[in-house]
Formats: C-alpha cells, sequence, structure tokens
C-alpha cells in the first residue's frame, strides 16, 4: 500500500498545526500550505513538509496537487476574524472561499479520497440553541456567509464529482500554538497577552455573552482522524466543549491562572451574537466522547505554554475596506488609509 | 431636487439593457458598467453613459462610485450560466460574489440609497414547488450558491450599515436583446438560433423538464421600478411568470413563431432540477399584476426581433477548469489546455 499524503492548509496555524501532528502520528506524509498570516512557521510540528503561500494562489495550489497528488486534504486556512470580516469584506471571501474553491477545483480533478474542512458555527447566526446540524443556517457576517458557501460548494462537489467531505463546526476552540497576538479575535489569547502585557482585560458589551471555549485536543483529535471513519463522510459536525461561560467568567479563570486579579475596562458592545454553545450528539456518536479536559485545566495548559513562549505585539490588519462603524480599539488607520465616511 | 443617479451593471446584458430603458424613463441618469462578456454596446439605450469593464476590477469600480455618486445601484451583471458553473468554479465566485462584494463595498461608503440585486431561483434548488420566498434556500451549484451568498452579504450589510435592498429571485427570462449566441444558457435563445442556423434544436435530456418562461418586461419593470417602492425595501422577491411548460412545448411554440416544424436532437440529461415553478404572491403584492403577455406572443415579439438581428456564431466559454462530466456538446477543449481527467 502506498504512503497516505496529506495537505493541511493554515498548518503553521493554531488548529492545523495539532492536525499536523495527529496526522504525522497516524504515519501520513504531511505537507503543510500556509501564509503565515496567522500563523509561525516554528509551530509546524517537525517532519512535515513546509510550502509558504497562500490558499488563494490558484497556480500554486495547481502546482502543489500536481507535485504531491494528495489523498487527503485538510482545509484549515482562514482569516478567522468575524467581527472583523463586515469591515473586510472583499478580502474575507477571497481567502475564505475563493481559496477554499481552488483547493477543491484541485481536489476533484486529483480524485482526492476526502476533503477535510473547517467551517464555523458562525454559520448558525443568533439562532436557537443548543445549536444544532439540522437547523437551518443562518450567517450573520460575511465570515459566516463565506463559511456556509463553502460547505454548499462541497455538498455540490460531492453530489456532481464524488467528492467526499467532512465539515466541522467548531467554537471558541483554544490551547497551545494559539496566536495570542492578534487583537481581532479569540479572547482567551487576547485576554493572555494583556495580563502578561500588564494591561486592562478588554470586553465589548458587559461580558455576559456566553460561549462554549473547547479545548484544543476536543477539536484537532476528531478532525484529524476523520478520514477513518467513514461514517463521518459526507456529513457536517459541531465539534467542541458542552459547557458555556460568560466572558466574565472566562476572565476570572484566566486571571486565577496567572495569579492576577483581572481588571476589566469595558468597551462599547459590537454587533455579535449574545449566546452560542452547540449540541454535540452526532459529533459523539462518530467521534466519541472528547478529551475531558474542562475550562480551568485547559486554560491552565495554554497559561503555561504562553508564559514560555511570552507576549507578542498585535499586528495591525493592514487592508480594512470599511472603516463606518469599525468596533472601539481596532479604529487605527494604516497611513495614508482613506475613508469617505471618517 | 438634485437628479437621481443610478448605476446600471450588466447594462449591456439582456435584463440590464431593459432595465437601463425604464430608468431613463424615470428620468435617471444612467451609467451601465458592462465588460461585454455577454452584452452587447448596441443594445445600451441611448442616454446612457457606457463605461466598459468588469464589476470585478475593484479600482474601476471604486473610481466610479467616486465620480458619479450614484443614488442608485441595480446590480444585474453575472455569468449566468448554471449549469456550467460546476465547471467554472473559481471564476463564478469571482465574477457573481466578489464582483458583488466590490459594489456592496462601495455602495456602504458612499451611502446609495438602494441596491437593486437580481439573484436567482437557482438559490432555491431542488425543493418543493411551487418556490415560495419563505423557503430555506438550499442551492445545488456553484452559481445559486454565489447568489445566494450576495443575498446573504446584503442582509447583513443591511444590518450593520442600514444599506437598503432589494432581492429579485426572476427566473427563464426571455425577450428581444437576450444573447442567442451563448450555447451554455437560454434555451429560447438556443432554439432561435439553432432554427435560424438550420440546425436540429437540442435537448438535455426528454424535455419533460418544466419552467415557467417569464416574459421580460414582467421581470425589467418591476425591477426598475422597485427604488420607488419603500415597501419593496430588504425584501426577496420572485418575479416572473405564473405558468411552468415542457421544454418540448416550448420547441414547438418557438418552431410555430419561426414556420418550422422542430426537429429536437435529445442529448443526454445533466444535473439540473427537473421542474421550476414560482409562487409570484409576495412580487404582485407590491409590484401590481403584470403585463398579461403569454408565451406564444411573447416568443412572437422575440422572434420577430432575433429574425432582424440574424443568427449570431456561439461563443466557446474560454476558462473550463474542470472538464469531467462537462456536459456533451460543451466539452470542446480550447487549445492548449491541459486535464488529468480527459
Amino acid at each position: 500500500m502506498s504512503k497516505i499524503r496529506s495537505l493541511v492548509t493554515g498548518g503553521a496555524g493554531f488548529i492545523g498545526s495539532h492536525v499536523v501532528k495527529h496526522c504525522l502520528a497516524m504515519g501520513h506524509e504531511v505537507v503543510v500550505l500556509d501564509d503565515l498570516s496567522g500563523g509561525f512557521e516554528d509551530h509546524i510540528p517537525e517532519g512535515a513538509v513546509f510550502v509558504q503561500g497562500s490558499v488563494y494562489d490558484e497556480t500554486l495550489v495547481a502546482n502543489l496537487f500536481e507535485e504531491y497528488r494528495f489523498t487527503y486534504v485538510y482545509h484549515l486556512a482562514a482569516y478567522a476574524a468575524e467581527g472583523l470580516s463586515h469591515f473586510i469584506r472583499r478580502f474575507n471571501y477571497n481567502n475564505n472561499l475563493v481559496g477554499s474553491i481552488n483547493l477543491i477545483n484541485e481536489s476533484i480533478k486529483h480524485k482526492v479520497k476526502c476533503f477535510v474542512f473547517t467551517s464555523s458555527i458562525a454559520v448558525y447566526g443568533a439562532g436557537q440553541l443548543p445549536m444544532r446540524e439540522d437547523m437551518v443556517p443562518m450567517p450573520e457576517d460575511p465570515y459566516g456567509v463565506s463559511k456556509y458557501a463553502v460547505e454548499m460548494d462541497l455538498k455540490a462537489a460531492h453530489e456532481m464529482f464524488g467528492l467526499n467531505y467532512v465539515v466541522f463546526r467548531p467554537h471558541n476552540v483554544y490551547g497551545e500554538n494559539q496566536n495570542i497576538g492578534d487583537k481581532y479575535r479569540n479572547v482567551i489569547g487576547i485576554f493572555m497577552n494583556q495580563i502578561m502585557q500588564g494591561q486592562q482585560l478588554t470586553i465589548f458589551g458587559d461580558g455576559e455573552q456566553t460561549r462554549a471555549f473547547s479545548y484544543i485536543d476536543d477539536v484537532a483529535i476528531p478532525i484529524a482522524n476523520s478520514i477513518n471513519l467513514p461514517a463521518a463522510y459526507n456529513q457536517v459536525f459541531n465539534i467542541g466543549a458542552d459547557k458555556p461561560y460568560t466572558v466574565n467568567e472566562l476572565a476570572n479563570v484566566v486571571g486565577e491562572c496567572f495569579g492576577v486579579t483581572p481588571d476589566i475596562k469595558y468597551l462599547q458592545a459590537r454587533n455579535e451574537v449574545m449566546h452560542a454553545y452547540s449540541d454535540h450528539t452526532k459529533a459523539h456518536s462518530v467521534f466519541g466522547e472528547g478529551s475531558g479536559i474542562g475550562l480551568l485545566e485547559g486554560i491552565r495548559r495554554m497559561a503555561a505554554w504562553a508564559q514560555v513562549v511570552g507576549a507578542r505585539k498585535s499586528k495591525e490588519f493592514e487592508n480594512i475596506e470599511i472603516y463606518e462603524k469599525l468596533p472601539q480599539g481596532w479604529e487605527k488607520k494604516p497611513e495614508g488609509a482613506t475613508s469617505t465616511t471618517a
């Protein structure tokens, strides 16, 4: 039997680097495609081939498939700033949708056996809770729209060309290797970065919004393993933790793990759903019950890692397209930028 | 009161050129943006300013909005080859989604009063009939996915930025100014072109698939007028004819209008919905009852026009991305094209 070859896009990123680790452990040859916009080369596990570039680069993607003839594709590359996506619409669709389409095209042409895609709970919008896979997606921001469009395109590609897929909708994942220097996303990383820089913790709104923060092992292991489970093929799965916490509770847990009492600065509420948690019955039936690692233990592990890595400086996103209504704290303009609404 | 200025994208195309005509009649200053990929400069009504270019050209779009400060945007530009969209995924999303996003971005920035968008019944997929606006869209091909993504993005833009929109889902529209030289779409134009070239009429499958073919006036007039009707704002409307006909019946009507007995060549069925017709109760309540022009009268008018214009040579689409399963008759490859599935 020939060796299994897997492409992991976004493999230098947070979830991606864990998926690479698990794929290597399963004996796959792994090629990582990552543009390092959110990831770090030193997060890529040893043994993987690294190619720096974007899924949006059609020629690069075609050449990679031609050279490596991948058995499986794990597509995790995305610019996952849901709240920012209103203000970077074009970038969002190019990167998250058209980039995905480049991979789907090549996966069809090269008869990839399964295309594993990380979507998002952003596809649900502010619907009924808990979110279940049989609910009708109603995404409310361009990020969620782009993810849902890829899900629908994969279904069409399966029906027309027989391309198998597995779609995961993880949510609020945290853990080692997370980019804690991204000021637009990942509240846990933002809190840790703020604590290590001696800053106040910033919360949009009153902090009573809830999320079921999910430890990385409960997400990356099922993603990596899904290609081995025929019951997972051509299905959509919520994946992650069951128990929701408020952002205020989260701030206390993070503070506890760093031995500080959190000093919170409340900012104007932004346009986001107040509550979000998913039903995982379907995932449990196919992937089992998960690691059992709770919020305090997960945050403790991540904090230990973050204290070694140290605080990182936030990068500003450089190509804001619309400045109107950009949330407080995100409003710094790159030099030379113009706006008709300023 | 200052003059109303409208941008009509795709204004050299079929539906677009009619919308331009009605906008001029309402006293608008009209700018047409069209890349002439499917339209013709001589279809643009006199009095409109013509700019040749694509909605995908972000800089051109930004400059146009800066120069003209449009009051309204009618976005009709699209590459509307639903069946072909499986094979030109990347092109489809760039042209139909990212191009739309360029316009939405600028419409937000320049505070356009209403953004009128022509979507498609392709968003419904093969659901229950008749299609109604309160049904959950389930598009089954990349064209339908791209149209539905734009609808969702418009809703998000309305909720975040207050951009008003009107979405139309027309279907199987026919009439004067239709591109009868496009071999991938518009069965009525294809039939007329085939008859005028003395060819057999080609039908995918057994011809018993049904569509409610809609005369142009029943679509273009409500589209043009929608900006005057506050009840239409931020709503989605099916628009077109109520009565479905089989493609075989259609072939007979077209033959009758040209005084010939149709000679039909049945091709292998392609991946398409068998039946499609819409409920128009919602549109009638806002836009009135329509022209009352039935299929025979509508085809007669279009045939009279087509006989003056004459037959046109089909253009081949030059950038097929996937050749596998391309329907019979579409399979000719541009020179130098390669395929891994050939």
